[in-house]
């Protein structure tokens, strides 16, 4: 693909590796396998050391890996990954930094026995997670690619929202035109939920049917070259009440606050805080039941989170999502959903389809 | 959902416990969790206890725990999930099975340091997969639901196959007819893999335009009320030159001993062996790269594998694929694929579409 990204990106590797006095790390999580090498097979671990990268995986990867990941020598394992990995290190017995949160106890285990105890193993989190959440500006044209894919979808979508239509038809015209226009996949399942099931964050589409006066909410993503997009919008299948209204009009002001104090420098907890502020002054705090956003990159959650105890200061190049909701048990939800990059001087959304009520 | 299907399910892994002398399992698995309680929120943790049945989750899903898993005691997680259980587990300080295999190493730490040193942490993996190995008549009728629809699917989209067609768009058009035919969503992302392409066992399809003289794999699965189905046909596009009938005829006759060699009692690994055999015949062995397939459920793999070093004796109501291949790098793969449950006398397939060589 593109080696002189991935020979950049693994000299940062190799500069944090000698920051933290670390001999290696070993890279078990598919995405920073991706990130750092272009492999994008469905098993592989990458060995970063100093003085070089090795690449292992299996047999149904050989040509692919050779392809992706020229840079990278190749072992392909015999028995297990952690076998493989682990004969390798107990040759080399380096001091090697690993990710508790990436492994399974039993591949530790794994990893542990067949490397001996010469090796070193130092926990060592984010290394390749702190890289990925700075984009390049190329990331981010990429991503701006991948959001306006999915407003291009959302608002052919929105169209066929009628009384009569299942929640599963919406799904299916979603993950059709978003694959039709280019993208290789959806970032994640679509929801659609109408009417209560509005009220469930994390509704799955069902074959109920949409009816008259009820709230339905469209939350979708492609992948584009790799990155995600993720766009949720909530419209009212008739004339919205005039509770409804003022639900959706407490989401569009928080969404905003949250726009507007997304900045260099800012923590993460005080972009959260700005939209909870708002919905706390429509006494409606209580029905805000998840965080304000996430980051978003090759993986659709992703560094940083943006909630409550999240001190971490937030640099240009971030990518994140906004999206307020409100969830009111048994009558329904309302999220407004954009895709923001940090600007070296603000922010600015990715995703620009109109987040005004829309009643149909 | 099931109230008394989950009930029974519950009794059957507390048995297993005493049988192995554990007072408590935590299941970590979500699949396990959706099989034992009905729950299919995107995170939570299961604990069996003798006396009780307790979910672990968080706040997004408190509705959906309260209709979907009735009969366990919801708590509502502070904190990390394992900062939730561990804190609970220290009050009850049980002799408890785990699975290492479905724990990363850092929920591991996490559990063991709010759990404190009163509990007693013993490896017992597989307690729940046994059980789901074994399917009901009922799941094996749902199953050949999923896989009747992957039939369906798999024809009609077959029939667009045509020269200048990109695979991206074939895998739009199973993914949308997959959704509109009821299925909840596809098993995995379709693969849709033309000429040299179809080399690669796990190509993920690509904006390549189909040429002539080509062979095109196709490989889709569709979920229906949570079972998976998997299914690969291999066309070639135009008249298919001798070795091409050579190598599809011998992929056919491993296929059909495989099929052959499923019954209850047989090892995993000699079902693999009659596949590859056949192979080995046409001097095509060393071009099978994978293993001759794997468990099917609610999961797209689960137990059994049947491949090498495989030495468990299949019982009936197991599902299992069937799917040799063989893959000339540079060239082209053929793979033929069909779900199969193992009878009380034999085998029957659950997919039946037909698997001679389509010459578009």
């Amino acid at each position: 693909m593109n080696a002189s990204l991935h020979a950049k990106r693994i000299e940062l590797v190799r500069a944090a590796l000698r920051a933290k006095r670390l001999e290696a790390l070993l890279v078990t999580h598919l995405p920073n396998v991706l990130y750092l090498s272009g492999f994008s097979g469905d098993s592989g671990y990458l060995l970063v050391e100093q003085e070089r990268t090795t690449l292992f995986t299996d047999g149904r990867f050989t040509v692919q890996a050779h392809e992706e990941s020229p840079q990278a020598k190749l072992v392909l394992q015999r028995g297990s990954l952690a076998a493989t990995v682990g004969a390798y290190l107990a040759r080399v017995k380096p001091v090697i930094g690993y990710s508790p949160a990436q492994l399974t106890l039993s591949t530790w285990q794994g990893l542990r026995k067949a490397g001996g105890t010469k090796v070193r193993w130092r926990p060592a989190e984010g290394i390749v997670e702190a890289l990925r959440a700075i984009k390049s500006r190329s990331e981010i044209e990429t991503m701006r690619a991948a959001g306006k894919l999915a407003c291009q979808v959302m608002s052919e979508v929105i169209a066929l929202v009628r009384p009569g239509v299942r929640e599963l038809d919406l799904a299916a015209e979603i993950g059709y035109r978003i694959r039709r226009k280019g993208a290789t996949g959806e970032s994640f399942d679509a929801i659609v939920a109408a009417g209560p099931r509005s009220a469930l964050p994390h509704a799955r589409p069902t074959d109920r049917r949409i009816g008259k006066n009820e709230l339905v909410v469209l939350d979708l993503g492609a992948i584009l070259r790799r990155y995600c997009s993720d766009l949720t919008r909530t419209v009212f299948v008739g004339r919205a009440p005039a509770r409804v209204k003022r639900w959706y009009r407490a989401v569009q002001d928080a969404h905003a606050a949250a726009c507007d104090a997304l900045r260099p420098g800012v923590r993460a907890e005080d972009v959260d805080r700005a939209a909870r502020r708002v919905l706390e002054r429509y006494k409606l705090g209580r029905y805000f039941v998840h965080s304000t956003g996430h980051g978003l990159g090759l993986e659709i959650h992703e560094a940083p989170r943006l909630g409550r105890g999240q001190g971490a200061r937030l640099e240009a190049g971030t990518v994140v999502t906004i999206e307020p909701g409100v969830y009111i048990e048994g009558v329904g939800g309302i999220r407004i959903e954009d895709d923001a990059w940090v600007t070296p001087s603000g922010s600015e959304l990715l995703t620009t389809l109109s987040r005004d009520l829309l009643e149909l």
